[in-house]
């Protein structure tokens, strides 16, 4: 495995790489990795014949007062973890690396970041996007894996790659969640003992709604106010939002039909989770 | 010499081509080619095995009161053309195919694209950064040539080819010009003959600068003087702008000193045209 925080030194053992034949798989990640990553990294193990992992932790997609400073960082255990992963390449970039003085380049999705997390985090799909097709254009890989756990980043990511056609595939993969339906999430680290065991909360409304529509229920409005009822009956809990939309396009759905997504975020004290399904309807 | 409009078409091609080991040179147009456009081509067959050329009249860089649809196109003198220089591939494609329905990202350079034209072009730019970045992720090109006639374009490109890590090594080339000096332009033939007389003053005013600081002149704000009162003598003529800036990060000079671009736009009739040249100083 090389671990290198070099652009050059990265695309010179990728070039070999393709010399080889390899097909690329990469799997982009902000480190504090968890069993989410690792199952992006096993797909991509699975799928390609040259695995890259990078760890950079963005500051362009973190707002003012988000938490760029506390982001969780551990890098002793994360390469640890993909050294048991068998990955080829670990990318390790300091952030004058990616943000040289005098950056001045941004790429806007206008549509689906406007839906969503993108109302209360002004500026992060630009961030996201951003840092996305750097990478992409330093790894230049086959296939870039992301998980379904952050939905609206996914879909950007391959709208983004589809409208500047970047020669990439993009796989989204489930979310993997802890024993208690808590989706995985390196922010989950936040959370003191009560706060965790609150934050439950989000993977049963989840349930709940997926309950009433199998019941029947086709009423967004109804559907969500069940969902904010569950999560108003805790304390430490406040809602950022409790969306349904479709699928695709993340227009809000008055009636519920055909691919639709649930997404809600929440603060669980100061950690704001999110978390997601997608019910099939016909 | 294959000639396509498919991006798929285009992506087999240039695999092939890579396989045998092939450079590829780039040349990005919107036809109606001259002389500027064939010293770029000629550049490509010298540096690189494999050249490809764009013809596409980009609508996103056209402001909504711009030339978009009057633009001049002639594809069929353009294809004898590309013929005679023996270039590779022709990539033609039609707008649907670069912007299909529900196109939706687009790349902002936000320092250097604020100068010169983007004042009074609102846009332009992102129109070009999108559709460059498009093309050198279809192409893949090992080296792209774009014309110093469009300076602040050429430099733009260089920056975010940079700041987004494209692989893409960019090269600039000399402004060609008529025999008067008039810079060649596709939007040379919406001059009628008297335009066309007239329009030589946007070179005299650069002639005129370059005398001026060469006899000692520093002061940007009394060269540009002599340079509108130039201008002003003319009939059908209305200046835009005239700067004079320093040619790296395009900020303006008030003491001319270093590698200073001075850069004009000028309306003679309906006609918008544009020159420059750098000039360094001690």
């Amino acid at each position: 495995m090389v671990v290198t925080g070099s652009i050059d030194k990265v695309r010179e053992v990728i070039r070999e790489a393709r010399k080889k034949g390899k097909i690329v798989g990469f799997v982009p990640t902000m480190g504090a990795l968890h069993e989410g990553h690792l199952s992006l990294i096993k797909a991509a193990r699975r799928d390609s014949s040259f695995v890259v992992v990078s760890i950079f932790v963005n500051p362009v997609q973190f707002g003012l007062k988000e938490d760029y400073r506390s982001y969780p960082r551990n890098f002793k255990k994360d390469i640890e973890l993909v050294k048991k992963e068998k990955i080829d390449l670990l990318f390790y970039p300091p952030a004058k690396a990616i943000y040289p003085d005098g950056f001045s380049t941004y790429i806007s999705e206008t549509c689906l970041s406007r839906a969503l997390c993108g109302k209360s985090r002004t500026g992060h799909f630009i961030g996201v996007c951003t840092v996305v097709a750097k990478l992409f254009n330093i790894i230049e890989p086959d296939i870039a894996y992301f998980g379904q756990k952050d939905y609206q980043q996914a879909r950007i990511i391959k709208k983004i790659t589809k409208d500047l056609n970047f020669p990439t595939k993009i796989k989204v993969l489930p979310i993997v969640r802890e024993r208690d339906g808590l989706a995985m999430s390196s922010r989950n680290i936040y959370l003191n003992s009560k706060e965790r065991e609150v934050a439950r909360c989000l993977y049963s409304a989840i349930n709940l709604a997926k309950k009433l529509i199998k019941k029947g229920e086709r009423n967004s409005r109804k559907v969500i106010s069940k969902m904010e009822e569950l999560m108003k009956s805790k304390k430490r809990v406040e809602i950022d939002y409790i969306e349904i939309v479709d699928a695709d396009e993340l227009n809000d759905l008055k009636r519920i039909g055909g691919r639709a997504l649930i997404a809600l975020a929440v603060y669980v004290g100061k950690t704001r989770l999110i978390d997601n399904i997608i019910v099939n309807v016909k």
